[in-house]
């Protein structure tokens, strides 16, 4: 147990992050109060029956107020925005982080509109799933995931401390680099991924010799495993793609590099190209299963015929 | 309970897919005798160790003998080679079925080793893990999957209605289809996607910017997912890209055009385009679920933290 680390929490967002956070900072007892607040009436009303914060309120400035640590945890397009709003209303010596999958956009959107007496130290916890809104939320989705923090040149020891506390209370591994660096890892880890998850489906969906409905029947063959990570909300990765251009852009272009290599081995029956080149995959595997981000479980775990 | 269906099955090869049938047939009692061949030595032994089959034999040849349902289950690549030496010593009547995701090429290679007196009804079942290995098959991987039959025009109707039934008794849903059809089905179901996969893992591992360390430990962004279906067996996927080259170059091509427009609309930061896209996939993943190919547990109901 930790204790109270922030006496009171405002979450600006109650997506699957947000009321994760939620659920965990209740179960290890990590904030005295916390305020909630949904730009949506839908979410806000689900989040006021399900009881995910003490307080809802209808506007960001009202759930910041008096807050000690303020977590924004939108689409990453409306931080900006936020700031702008939430600027002049923070408590003097408050901690705002965020949570989103960029970190030099969220730099530049949101530093210039905060007050001086704050502590800005941006935040990325790497732990996902597929599903959306403030029923998605659970507790347990940080334990032994890693969260980012990116704290500028000549941020408060003390406050990136706490918040590195509170963080590794919630179940994750802390790590801190440069937003830049952010950026380039998760471009290749996550959002790379992403891109071309979406467009598979994209492809699969169009292909005129074959049926959507065959697409579906046919799909455990591997499809299935990428339409996962495609259901994921569409406006958060929206923003995440226009805001990590150059980076996202850049892995594109070594993927593309790289496929074009497979795709010739094909037309040329060049087999050994293709099976040093699969060989070396199972390593990157067993590594991520020795790194304890994956289970050995087939098929992921999955009871066959279950819905 | 389907009681018997063949009274001696040969299985040549006790990989995944091999071990798998092992275990349904004989829960569900559809062999009276199961004779299992691999070609590797260690293969065997484990066989034998965990009682795969009746009998483990050294030849291909000596665990045709007298069988009425001959499965081939090794890589596609070695088909040609398998039937040119069983051909000659089939039972009369016997019908010669194979698991290969690919069936043009199957086609093409077993058909001319074999003797009219057989019956050859390529199958596939659409059903697998990334393990492989004579101890990674269990009973149940079929279950609410399908079994795609392409019986050559004029094959014998009872002999192919005999195999349907045997599936179906795996657990399978059967579907018939031409060789060509199939190829393209799967094509964009399952070999454009592992394609993809083993492709992304290589890029992740080449960049210089981002340590293997990192891709590793912030794989929970989504790279992880991808890792899964590129820890497939080598040789059995480059024996799928090598036979099933038109139609995976074919679909490879319509995959990078899509990329393009993609990659375009980040660029030029056109925002709608990419969240219209990404709203698309969702349907799809619907669908999947909803046909019972997939369970909507998050995260594949993979247990946080666990290995």
């Amino acid at each position: 147990m930790s204790g109270v680390l922030y006496e009171r929490v405002a979450l600006i967002g109650l997506g699957l992050i947000g009321s994760s956070l939620s659920h965990v900072m209740r179960r290890e007892k990590l904030a005295g109060r916390i305020a909630g607040y949904a730009r949506s009436a839908e979410t806000r009303a689900t989040a006021k029956r399900i009881g995910l914060a003490d307080e809802i309120h209808e506007s960001a400035v009202a759930a910041v107020k008096d807050a000690d640590l303020v977590i924004l945890a939108t689409p990453v397009g409306v931080y900006g925005k936020l700031a702008e709003e939430i600027g002049p209303h923070l408590k003097e010596g408050a901690t705002v982080t965020d949570v989103g999958s960029v970190k030099s956009a969220v730099l530049r959107d949101v530093a210039p509109h905060l007050p001086k007496h704050v502590h800005f130290i941006p935040g990325h916890p790497v732990a996902g799933t597929e599903h959306s809104g403030p029923e998605s939320g659970f507790a347990e989705l940080f334990t032994n995931k890693w969260c980012i923090l990116t704290p500028p040149p000549g941020a408060d020891a003390a406050a990136v401390a706490r918040l590195e506390k509170f963080w590794r209370a919630c179940g994750s591994n802390v790590e801190t680099m440069t937003p830049a660096h952010h950026d380039m890892v998760l471009a290749i880890t996550s959002h790379l991924p992403h891109l071309i998850a979406y467009n598979i489906v994209a492809t699969a969906a169009d292909i005129e010799d074959v049926t959507n409905s065959e697409v579906i029947k046919f799909s455990a063959g591997g499809f299935r495993d990428f339409t996962r990570i495609a259901a994921s909300d569409p406006t958060m990765w929206r923003d995440i793609f226009l805001s990590n251009k150059e980076a996202v852009l850049e892995t594109l272009g070594r993927f593309s590099e790289d496929l074009s290599v497979l795709q010739r081995a094909i037309r040329w029956g060049d087999g050994d190209t293709l099976f040093n080149l699969f060989t070396r995959s199972r390593e990157v595997r067993r590594g991520i299963i020795a790194a304890g981000q994956e289970t050995t479980a087939p098929d992921f775990g999955r009871q066959p015929g279950k819905k």
